[in-house]
């Protein structure tokens, strides 16, 4: 680590490969060959492989979760407020690995990827994937490494998801799930945006079905939408009024179409940052992601019934403003866990600013994770 | 009225049109000439005029507030639940207005209407609009009418703010404002929403910088978008988890980007039939004066201030399931009114539906209409 980096970053890091030698059987019924995992790691696995924590991202998460990628990025990974020596997942005591997952942009093996069936661009071709799908990917890297038990696995919102679906999924292969900001199953509400957003997206002239890249175009202007509702989502009424309340940019009204209020500006530059790093054809599966996750279906809509088998010890952690994923959500998750006779804790962390507090630094949600995670560190030796 | 149409509705009814002589001077400093307002009207004007109450409609909502246009038509108009012979807003004993807004569609003089200045259609040209430039508009109508002072101001969101701004505007000429699912102004959060809705429109290929029926076509897609994302917030997470809840259309997963939520296949239904209804441009306009309207603004953000010369009682109301408007937006109104020392009184209705409940049938909420109405009827001699 160089003398540039916060003394309590992980510093500079770089993406990791794994290839995926066995052809992966996906729950749409279709099958992926050749896969490749990128994925950073963090700290040093011990001798036992116990101390090892999986971190799963979020819908425009990625594989960087904490450090930076060149010395002269000012930017650093997306958990970089939980990450690193002496945070609450702290590098000094656990080995971190956190993954992109399939269908991702710029990571793990996605629709910019090309298809070893035809040598050409996957695009609107690759496979509508499921955390499910995720999960036993992310097994695979994890075998790969020697970790035959996660002291945790962990994440916010879809990585949530993951987390709990790992719980489900390879019951004896981790010792505690940390589900923040999730639900057991999108609302109705939740898949209108996501729909919304696909709408956008798919409706943009450039999209061209899916097949943009070939074309040497994107969809700019529906991705740029589908992120500015996304944001709104994201962000309480509460913090967009203690962010932006009803400023005028230019102190008065000016009568006509352009940006006028501050959040307007904030909404389009969010907007525009966001299409030059991040895909369309991703996007569409991400969404889809969220709106398949749902592990009671198989279980005739029984939570506690699909939490049955599950060995875990569970953290269950919302937040008071988000209203994406609010905190009922989070207790149906709990209540189901209960039910079931699981191991569970939960915290409501009194918030203000909305779903995207779980990548935030609230002092009680910070204090909460760093205790519960010494509590894992003491347990596995790390 | 035909045997057709149900005993309570007005029946068979047809616009009629105000040109109006002098030119408008608007909020934005520009001016219009040669303005028509178009408007309905049910019931009878008693010979002391006092019966008169005028309904103010809402973003969609236009001059056709009740009745039917023809003898086949199968749509009354927006506040059919409403008015009508023996409804709340009973037509037998009052004089019932409706007119549409200026900017409006396929009514008053808007972007779809010839600029007498260069005899073109005003498309884009048409000035921003605000609150108090319609509720001075609609007070020549009145004039027009021969009616000096309104028995009752009457609407619901966008419509509840124009009757609170005739209480500010005209405190003589109104008995009672009834201002429903309103807001004192729009949150930092509903401004985005209105952007996002506009962003859609205009980054549409076909908005041609709002010109599209020059060129004989119409953003279709960014309008459809735009309509889509309204509905979210009129519907209550609970009223859209009741109606379609995760109910796949084909009872399971396709695994593709088609339809396969029923919300899905709702949306796209209410976008799509939108577009062949209402005009783009009219859509910029009406969110606009949305944005804008905010009486505080002008008294320092002290809205008490604001209603200071208020003469007129006030009915608020709001629903416990709008979270568009929510009820803490109208007990700030209703704060605002104590704080003025003004008659006011409120109801929050405990509803399901979300902010589209003013126009619907909540008994509560009926009989709350019912029975003011009636005290204003008694008030009146109508």
């Amino acid at each position: 680590m160089t003398d540039e980096f916060p003394r309590d970053s992980v510093g500079l890091v770089a993406p990791q490969r794994l290839t995926i030698e066995q052809t992966l059987a996906l729950d749409c019924g279709r099958e992926l060959s050749g896969c490749e995992i990128v994925y950073e790691t963090y700290g040093q696995l011990n001798a036992t492989a116990s101390n090892a924590i999986l971190i799963c991202p979020a819908l425009s998460g990625d594989h960087h979760a904490a450090g930076y990628h060149s010395n002269d990025s000012k930017k650093p990974g997306w958990w970089e407020n939980c990450i690193g020596p002496g945070k609450p997942i702290d590098s000094n005591r656990f080995f971190v690995v956190c993954s992109s997952n399939l269908g991702g942009y710029k990571g793990s093996t996605g629709p910019s990827s090309i298809n070893p069936a035809n040598g050409k661009l996957y695009g609107p071709d690759f496979p509508v994937v499921t955390v499910r799908d995720w999960v036993r990917a992310q097994n695979l890297l994890g075998q790969s490494l020697g970790i035959s038990k996660w002291a945790a696995v962990a994440g916010g919102s879809l990585g949530g998801m993951q987390a709990l679906q790992w719980a489900i999924e390879f019951p004896d292969q981790l010792r505690h799930a940390l589900v923040i900001a999730a639900a057991p199953k999108l609302s109705a509400q939740n898949i209108a945006f996501n729909e919304i957003a696909r709408q956008a997206i798919v409706s943009d002239p450039d999209f061209h079905e899916g097949r943009y890249e070939e074309k040497g175009t994107a969809p700019r202007r529906g991705l740029m939408l589908a992120r500015m509702l996304g944001h709104i989502t994201y962000l309480s009424d509460s913090a967009m009024r203690a962010k932006f309340g009803r400023e005028l940019r230019d102190g008065k009204l000016n009568f006509g179409f352009d940006v006028e209020f501050q959040v307007e500006s904030y909404l389009r530059y969010q907007g525009r940052s966001f299409v030059d790093r991040f895909d369309a054809n991703t996007y569409l599966l991400m969404t889809k992601a969220l709106d398949y996750f749902d592990p009671a279906r198989e279980h005739s809509d029984d939570l506690a019934a699909a939490f049955s088998g599950i060995l875990a010890r569970c953290l269950v952690v919302s937040f008071t403003s988000d209203w994406r994923f609010a905190s009922e959500r989070s207790r149906e998750i709990v209540d189901a866990l209960i039910a079931a006779g699981k191991d569970v804790s939960y915290a409501e962390i009194e918030s203000d600013l909305g779903h995207d507090d779980f990548l935030l630094t609230q002092p009680d949600y910070i204090e909460l994770l760093r205790t519960y995670l010494n509590g894992i560190a003491a347990e596995v030796g790390a």
